[in-house]
């Protein structure tokens, strides 16, 4: 710690194995594939924390990611509708390592049927309540037009279904996941049911960290791809999908400023840091809650110590008197993410605990 | 254009060295200098830009971007109260670079006088209504302790009062702008009354764009800092600092999938590519305008569209019916970013109008 100059992300790699593991531990019990989405940490060496606890396949978000992690995996699933303007790139990536793509469209499927080069797995994007992508459930037509087109190009073959249930995102506390979950749960069941006959054997694949998080009986998908469980943030604390004792990165910043009258400490530590993801309160905007580091890492959440703005370089945490009291111009201020999938990619690199340095796919010439 | 497969910042030079020289113009109208904020562009070519204008003194907002940029010019702003942790980093850059910081506080300054290895200029931090960082305008006593503790130190020297004053971004409209710069303007003259027979002469020094662009008359400072008015975007067109045909950068995505029912186009380019800023709107939250792609670079924005949701890789438009029926699978539509600051640095890279690739700061291993 003494040697941080400059907003920098801690990994306590103990916490995030510990959450890797148990997720693993969850799959095999219930006898399916996790498929994990790298989009959260973006990193070759978290990557293979995962391979070491038996992770063989993976999720990405873009065909740059996919080219990041490739060579390493048995397959890597492109969680994305697939871009058909990115073909010539796919077709070089396919050369080398096997890839699961998305469609939710008769287009972009005729597209891959006629202009990819190899053998490629389809996933079929099932919208089962996110409304971001996918086909509405009950879009029966459309979804057998589409697996029909699937299994009749020599090119083409049906992975399955894949569900991301965004919307668990809006849900507060267990009850509230586990009934999107039960929703999830009926519509990839009757997508099962309903096209299991005339294009079976195929897989079902759920995505969201809420979700695989708390529901507890997974045995009726074969796979899930869920990606921020492995850090946890603040956005999951308050959904109920972990412990905050869980969260496995957390923000160090400087101390730049202090002004007496209004409590407030500002750190060199802003959007281009965090990003800009917040929660809004009873107390307004919140942007990360404050921890204590110790000689573990960071404790408990200080209850009267709130991040509540940031601008490009500068964040402002208002605070109580005992901390405002105790804090000095110099001193690191520590603060867990909003949401730490993008803290990390505007970081583009960790420190762990130990003061080992953690690759990120976009870490540049800046450092 | 054809060749663009994945999102990707257009840069229409033309409009931003227009904006540039309107700057340029506006400071030698007033006999001021123009110290603009590189934080926005954080390219060594944009900079280039400014050098042809005859600008030979600008800011920045991190030390890593002073040495970035450091060797071509006069001198250096780094305008954030100063990070003492990074003192090595400071004293390395200063032995080749003419460097300007600033302070709020007695403890940076007392740090600075004693830990500064050359002799190096301070502004003074006002906090002329932003109520982020700075001193209040009426705390003379402690204006004055610091100012003392500076003109005392062999190394230090005042070069004057700074302010930025951020809170015009909460401006509507002309008036409001120029209700905040004649606030600004009684503030930062109050403070060269009260200090300029005891430690003037000095410099005063305001930053934002909405005040740098709508106050007519500047001659009452010495320098002006603004960012943003490089590029322009949606958020300074609504304040009514720019048209929206000042704006210089448009972001490019392909479509990704299309949902009929929904009215709904899905593009890749999500909070990774533009960052998360949005504006409130009667219609829900604007993460960015649409514009048609013409062979000129962009047109005007298109009033039935909108950028009404992003998540880390995807964006949904909600479209009007003939943008929607005109619209396939593997288009590019353009956006208008809500705040050009965070996207440039989220994109790290801009493809000029004629294909040309310029430098940003963070443009790393990934492009």
């Amino acid at each position: 710690m003494k040697n941080i100059t400059k907003p920098t992300l801690l990994l306590d790699e103990s916490r995030c194995r510990n959450n890797i593991n148990r997720m693993v531990a969850k799959t095999r019990a219930n006898n399916i594939t996790l498929r994990p989405h790298f989009k959260t940490h973006q990193s070759r060496e978290v990557g293979q924390w995962y391979y070491e606890a038996g992770v063989r396949n993976i999720t990405v978000s873009s065909l740059e990611m996919a080219r990041y992690f490739a060579g390493k995996w048995e397959d890597i699933t492109l969680a994305v509708p697939f871009n058909v303007r990115a073909i010539q790139d796919y077709n070089e990536l396919s050369r080398g390592q096997k890839m699961i793509l998305m469609v939710d469209s008769l287009e972009t499927t005729a597209f891959l049927a006629k202009q990819a080069e190899r053998e490629t797995a389809l996933w079929i994007e099932i919208d089962s309540g996110d409304h971001r992508t996918g086909l509405a459930p009950d879009d029966h037509d459309t979804i057998r037009a589409i697996a029909d087109l699937i299994t009749n190009s020599p090119k083409l073959t049906l992975k399955g279904f894949y569900s991301h249930a965004g919307h668990s995102y809006k849900s507060r506390g267990r009850d509230q996941v586990l009934s999107v979950f039960q929703e999830t749960k009926n519509i990839m069941t009757g997508i099962r049911e309903a096209f299991h006959n005339t294009h079976g054997p195929f897989h079902l694949n759920i995505g969201d960290t809420p979700n695989c998080s708390l529901g507890d009986d997974l045995s009726w998908t074969d796979s899930i791809s869920p990606g921020n469980f492995v850090f946890y943030d603040i956005v999951q604390s308050v959904i109920g999908s972990c412990q905050e004792s869980q969260i496995a990165v957390c923000m160090v910043c400087p101390v730049i400023s202090k002004n007496a009258k209004r409590m407030e400490i500002a750190i060199h530590g802003g959007v281009v840091h965090f990003g800009k993801d917040l929660l809004g309160t009873d107390q307004g905007n919140l942007f990360g809650r404050v921890v204590r580091l110790n000689n573990e890492g960071w404790g408990e959440a200080l209850e009267g110590c709130r991040l509540q703005y940031i601008s490009q370089e500068h964040g402002i945490i208002k605070a109580d008197k005992e901390t405002f009291g105790n804090t000095k111009v110099g001193d690191l201020i520590a603060v867990l993410p909003i949401h730490s999938c993008i803290t990390a990619d505007c970081m583009r690199g960790y420190t762990t605990l130990e003061g080992k340095k953690i690759d990120h796919m976009k870490g540049g010439t800046i450092s």
